[in-house]
């Protein structure tokens, strides 16, 4: 039987002892070079032995047309056996829908995870959930000005009291990962508040936190309140910060220093938590 | 300059007498024939005169991988140019990567509009709405069983009450409308009681109301409480019941049938709702 999303993420992390994600967001305009699959291919091979997963970006693919489309189905086909792919594609929608969504991303494509947008409610994530060893990665609260919009509305709690819709969905998530234990959560790593908050609520579920290689100092808060008891559980996401290091044909190289800088500024954090390592 | 979309969702409306909006769905265990792009063009044809606007589901073309991808371009290059289609693709991610999207859906995909998850919030709308001429429509309150999960959640509203996550995100939409006029919103077709309400919130958006082939009791009461004060502004969408009305090598000419009762139950009761009407 195939290896879940979760024991493949936790075995590239033991073994590449890290927590970094490497966003694959090729954009045509700042990329060094003119072919995607190139680009790609070359920063996967310079940063495999430093990271947990890698976390393409559909819509960056998606807009070069077919040839994009085609890129990005040879770029997760690049990714090593051993590290798990999350195809961030942000679907959602309910029934047969949502399950031809699920059979184009894990399927056609051949990801390992996808990230999931929650506001159908558990008809939107439910169809991404009945492959065992495939996750959705759900959005929960995210970094961007104005998540506050929707995911900050106080909405009632069980006990008469109120809490954040991020909290509901948190709430939620859990209960989606009873059945196959592939549910995973998406976690601006701007607000390291409510990270702590998610975190005590989904102890036990992989949180995706994009965004840390543009805002470094949320890095350390991040990873205090961020990791599970284990230790991990954590997936720390850099993109542009590594993609495009260098603007010359050195870029892999470059790509590759950025990359295990933050992998090592990473488990700094993770050494001065002070709590008992699992591994 | 490009017609807007709802200029050309409007002109068409008018000129084939009709709100209906025929979906898109192909699927290949339900279709009588083998070649997707074949079977979209033959409902197409034996339908345009007979609609206000189409919607290709992108799900059941990415399912289909690369060739799926090719049959929903070609697909929106069969809509005759004077009927708009809505790329009912939920896309929903902020910053350069909605960009992305947009340049996907409006520019190589060359659809008129896109439907839009607003759990972002407004950074995952706006992006969509930058080209004047597309429109984003926005879900609001869909009507699978689970939509009350995030959609119909309480929230403090500015006067001390409260209302549904929903009704805030119609609000949203009205603010989102204002620079170019091109927002519209997904209300399920099921639930009429939230349908007039977002319909007093939002008098001027036009509104997708998805599932009315399946459930046509809802068609009189969906009508009666969802038109605009103009007499239109609602789309109402079949997609199964018009694609599958037949198995057989005629299922074209069965498509073309059941659309048009459709159409004609629509118009029956909007004859029956007493408003002056603007055609």
């Amino acid at each position: 039987m195939r290896m879940t999303f979760r024991d493949k993420l936790r075995a590239a992390a033991s073994r590449n002892d890290s927590l970094l994600c490497v966003g694959l967001d090729p954009q045509l305009e700042r990329m060094p070079v003119d072919d995607v699959l190139t680009f790609c291919r070359s920063i996967i091979e310079a940063t495999s032995d430093l990271v947990c997963v890698y976390k393409p970006q559909a819509a960056f693919f998606e807009a070069l047309g077919l040839e994009g489309w085609q890129a990005l189905k040879a770029t997760i086909e690049a990714v090593p056996d051993d590290i798990p792919v999350i195809l961030d594609a942000k679907r959602g929608d309910i029934a047969t829908t949502a399950e031809a969504y699920a059979t184009a991303c894990f399927d056609v494509m051949g990801a390992d995870a996808v990230t999931v947008n929650p506001y159908l409610g558990g008809d939107g994530v439910r169809p991404f959930l009945s492959r065992p060893d495939r996750s959705a990665i759900v959005l929960c609260r995210t970094s961007n000005p104005s998540a506050p919009d929707l995911q900050d509305l106080e909405v009632p709690r069980g006990d008469g009291g109120s809490e954040p819709a991020y909290m509901r969905v948190a709430a939620l998530a859990n209960e989606w990962n009873r059945e196959h234990q592939n549910v995973g959560l998406v976690v601006g790593a701007t607000y390291p508040e409510e990270l702590s908050a998610i975190r005590n609520r989904c102890p036990d579920l992989p949180i995706l936190l994009p965004g840390i290689g543009a805002q470094g100092g949320d890095l350390e808060a991040s990873v205090a309140v961020g990791l599970d008891v284990a230790g991990g559980g954590l997936m720390l996401s850099a993109s542009r910060a590594v993609l495009y290091a260098s603007e010359g044909g050195d870029y892999a190289e470059a790509a590759r220093v950025v990359a295990d800088e933050l992998r090592q500024a990473i488990n700094l954090a993770r050494a001065q938590r002070t709590v008992p390592s699992a591994d």
